[in-house]
């Protein structure tokens, strides 16, 4: 009794991660609701991505221009890699405002199950930038997962030889982390990064 | 340092119900690394409901026709209306199989404080359809939510007279349900509603 484009939206909504077929259907009502303050503006906004968005052939981080803002601006040290899994890791740094040097988006982690080998990560992407010449210092800054671990240990062996420092996030306290709220493995970690006070 | 276009995306996207500022981000990711099999296609999906689906200028319903495939049909009943707030509801109605009437979609519920009046939920227009003569029953399928029920009071009250057999959904514990998870309101209802037995 749903008439096919609405239905045909729906089943697209529900591919969009954070929607079910439940909050789909909820979405699709509202954007009809709303034909041009809010369905117009979003196909636009779509259509404006599509057209305009490319991945950075260097760094893998998604603008409208190729190299990126951050692999063009001279205010970025270029011998300075933070490395990370996703775009959306990228973004959390710069929220954050504290690395003012660039960046290797991976786009995943190493996984046989899923098929995704160091080709997909544009490993060798990321040794053709080191080998350039001049210091270099690699962050691998991959989420304390077990799939997260394992491709920073396969990039930390991969970068032995380059030339490059390598370097990992420290582990701890979250700030704002209250210790009955955290797990083992985080008390473990900070207990193990303990620093000298005073 | 996220591009214009991706920015106005992630926007757009957190006013879409069930994402919030930081779903929208990963909902913006996820259509940008599939820009053919998930963005593209959703871009024509809205691109299509904004040329195509209307509301039925009879009963609310969104369909590509008007009226409304639903309003069309000879074989639903024109004198059995069943009145609900929403498109959801009638979406959920027609899912269930159990309704071979027509429909009134009323569009919300009656709030002072949204301003919202009888004249936002098309009260006119259903006593209209009621007066066109035969016998009719309004069945009052509105949520059994403080909105939901001051509104079907105010209904009831104006339908008085106009000759319709006016009826409500039936309160009890929803199938499946367990005792000890019901809140004491349904209980009261159910117990309020029972029947008898063999």
């Amino acid at each position: 009794m749903i008439a096919g484009p609405i239905d045909e939206l729906i089943r697209l909504l529900a591919r969009v991660p954070g929607l079910g077929p439940r909050s789909a259907r909820r979405a699709a009502l509202a954007l009809l609701r709303r034909p041009d303050t809010l369905l117009a503006p979003l196909r636009d906004a779509l259509e404006t991505c599509a057209r305009e968005i490319r991945r950075c052939s260097r760094c893998g981080n998604l603008d409208r221009v190729d190299p990126c803002t951050i692999c063009r601006s001279p205010e970025r040290a270029a011998g300075q890699i933070l490395v990370v899994e996703q775009v959306e890791d990228l973004w959390a740094m710069e929220r954050a405002g504290v690395w003012r040097g660039r960046y290797h988006v991976l786009g995943g982690t190493l996984s046989a199950l899923d098929g995704v080998g160091p080709e997909d990560l544009g490993v060798d992407r990321l040794l053709a930038r080191i080998g350039t010449g001049g210091e270099v210092e690699v962050v691998l800054a991959l989420g304390a997962t077990v799939a997260g671990q394992t491709t920073a240990h396969y990039l930390a062996d991969r970068l032995k030889g380059s030339g490059a420092r390598v370097t990992r996030l420290g582990y701890g306290l979250p700030v704002g982390g209250e210790l009955n709220y955290l797990d083992e493995g985080t008390l473990a970690a900070a207990l193990k990064a303990r620093q000298p006070v005073g």
